[in-house]
């Protein structure tokens, strides 16, 4: 099955890629690397989803939140590579907007951990991880993802 | 045009690289990419400009410090491989000082995207981008950039 | 002498990985590239130090944390791909888990710095790095580490 049948299978329909905001680009590659830029999980009609995990957000709240970013690290790798020449995903970064006192980062970027793992398997999705917290995040977003994907040779 | 003559062009002399503050190295090259260390604003002689963005310094005063802080990111790579050599800068992470309530981390991290940007043109300097907040940077500074920068096969 | 040797001259052990805390893996290895996931200086039977570096710790805790939440990155590389594979240390990534007005983080991820090039020596060891600071950092942890690590060609 392709990454874009398990994501229809999920019920996932990746769509356009955001627009960056800002001077910079969605997706850079280079070699066998392509790099994918910050993404929240904002949608072409509505912003993301605001507020401080742990207090004004539930971690299952902000774990759908990371599902809903890793979306958009999808769209924008569909678009600029194609998700059928992603031949691993490398290291996802996570930040989760919360409070100081807020340990559960792993738990919330799960959510976008299992989505890859499941439009990938195992073999292509899993990867290295960084879950950290930050005390803001562009335009209040409550969780925001990176990534590092490797490249098929042509 | 070199990165060097548009620099020139810019009014802008990389200077001397800054000297790690740290059990570092400015930059690490392995293969085809080079990796350039964490850079403030600071020059030789003068600190960082200090200051949380949103509560003491505007976006506009933030955004000229990340220019400065691309400053940097130049000044050690044409130290250590000369920015003629530069491939294609691949991605850019922006850290900025700010308190809970701030949104606009892009606008303040565009001041470096601009100028890398501007120092390679867009075929070369467009990038991948993650801009997010920290609640301290080393020496108290108010932006601090690092980059991943893809290098000319000899 | 090898990494090895060198870690039991410095009277380290670095034992088995830690298991990975969430749906992702400890390292993943694509072309001759090591990506390591975030690691805390928890052990097996043992949380990571906790509290807010300046506020309950001192630098000198929170850089002795830094150098055991190395020895885990070594941990993790060693079962992986085997440290005497190791070709270079690329970059290092810190984060400090501080309030807003700390400013010494180099000084706590030289801990980490120190060690990694004590145990490769300069020619492998020296290494690009960022530190920053975190409000929080999984599990309550101080110090989080992650590291791109360059791998010899077989």
């Amino acid at each position: 099955m392709t990454p874009l049948q398990r994501l229809a299978e999920l019920g996932i329909d990746v769509g356009e890629p955001l627009r960056p905001k800002g001077s910079y680009v969605g997706v850079r590659c280079f070699e066998h690397t392509a790099w994918v830029s910050g993404c929240t999980g904002r949608s072409a009609d509505r912003g993301p989803l605001l507020g401080i995990v742990g207090v004004d957000l539930t971690i299952e709240q902000a774990r759908a939140e990371a599902a809903r970013a890793a979306v958009n690290l999808l769209a924008a790798l569909e678009s600029e590579i194609g998700l059928d020449q992603v031949a691993a995903v490398l290291h996802l970064r996570g930040y989760v907007r919360a409070d100081p006192n807020f340990t559960d980062h792993p738990a919330v970027i799960d959510g976008a951990s299992q989505l890859l793992t499941d439009v990938f398997g195992t073999a292509i999705g899993r990867h290295a991880r960084t879950a950290v917290g930050a005390p803001s995040l562009p335009g209040g977003a409550s969780v925001e993802l990176e990534a590092v994907i490797g490249v098929r040779s042509q």
